[in-house]
């Protein structure tokens, strides 16, 4: 099995990167990637032939949202590393100053913007693991209700790095996108629970039938 | 950073492992990394001399739960495969077919062991991000947030992956398991769940503050 015993180290370091950003677009790749095994051990067997092309479908969208959440794994450690740039500026004239405070304010802003991402595609995570969990091979459903969970569990996690974030924007001009933000988080929050909710009600039918 | 995608691709492939279970014991892990972390952010602070101590017992207890979680990664897996070798197994004689079924239902058994045991362990990860977000370093407390939803989405996939094998031991000689497996799950979700209400709710608090 691939190691991860690497990814595992550096998380634990002392580093700030990777850090939880990074984990909250891990556990929803990880997310995406469960839809996928639903999907490609439904996907040719006679039992399941009626949902084919809707596993196909399913399968398509499942890997484009895993490749683009690990790709964020990434960005998230990629955008805090820019703030930490921004903060090495120099700040002897007023000018250094203006230019330092606006250089990280806008890294901020970008630090706010990749969880956000990874919240949304969360919540397409979750949406996916429905159909995977209503239509999929039976005996992988417990593997649509862990997809699931890693969503949830990714999207929260990707809230509260949002909203550090955010906490730390003051620039009169930033205000329209912390007032977006503060309101978006909220919804796909509830739009994970609901997930979430709905796929795991019927993971346990299916596991108690 | 350590590359990720070959564990991902070999999760969204045909193959059953590594699966869900596998998954479950990878979240508990990044949690207990993420623990690690804090802990690490914290020690050798001035500001936080007074909990120098505590913070390196807690560093010491997660990264144990790191290593273990990380193993039970693969073990998940290879309990799996092995209950496929015991299905493999003949069944022409009468004597086959008991000796099949008995190995089937005794790797189940295993199968049902290792998720309990990712339980146990997500549960401690859970207690530890208590301590790390009640005493760690403050800039960190959204990592001690993301520690606790990875340890609770980890013990409630863990508990999918009991109950999904549970279900098919019928042999008598494994009743008296299967029950205390039953009642063992319960308790550990509700614990899992209860801790992460607590952390979140310290987390919320100090993010808002």
């Amino acid at each position: 099995m691939a190691d991860l015993s690497g990814f595992l180290s550096e998380l634990a370091s002392e580093s700030p990167t990777p850090g939880g950003g990074s984990v909250a677009a891990l556990a929803g790749s990880l997310g995406a990637a469960l839809n996928s095994m639903v999907c490609n051990l439904t996907i040719g067997k006679k039992k399941y032939a009626e949902v084919e092309s809707e596993m196909e479908e399913l399968l398509g969208k499942a890997e484009s949202l895993r490749l683009e959440l690990a790709r964020l794994i990434d960005e998230d450690a990629a955008a805090f590393d820019k703030f930490m740039d921004a903060m090495k500026l120099p700040k002897e004239t007023d000018g250094d100053k203006a230019k330092r405070r606006d250089a990280m304010q806008s890294a901020l802003v970008d630090a706010a913007t990749v969880p956000l991402a990874v919240m949304e595609k969360c919540v397409e995570v979750a949406s996916l693991a429905r159909d995977a969990a209503a239509k999929g091979n039976r005996n992988a459903v417990s593997d649509a209700g862990v997809a699931v969970l890693m969503a949830r569990a990714g999207a929260h996690a990707a809230r509260l790095n949002v909203i550090i974030n955010l906490g730390s924007i003051s620039a009169p001009e930033h205000k329209a996108f912390v007032d977006m933000a503060s309101e978006a988080v909220q919804t796909l929050a509830a739009d994970a629970d609901s997930y979430a909710d709905e796929v795991m009600s019927v993971v346990e039918t299916k596991l108690a039938g």
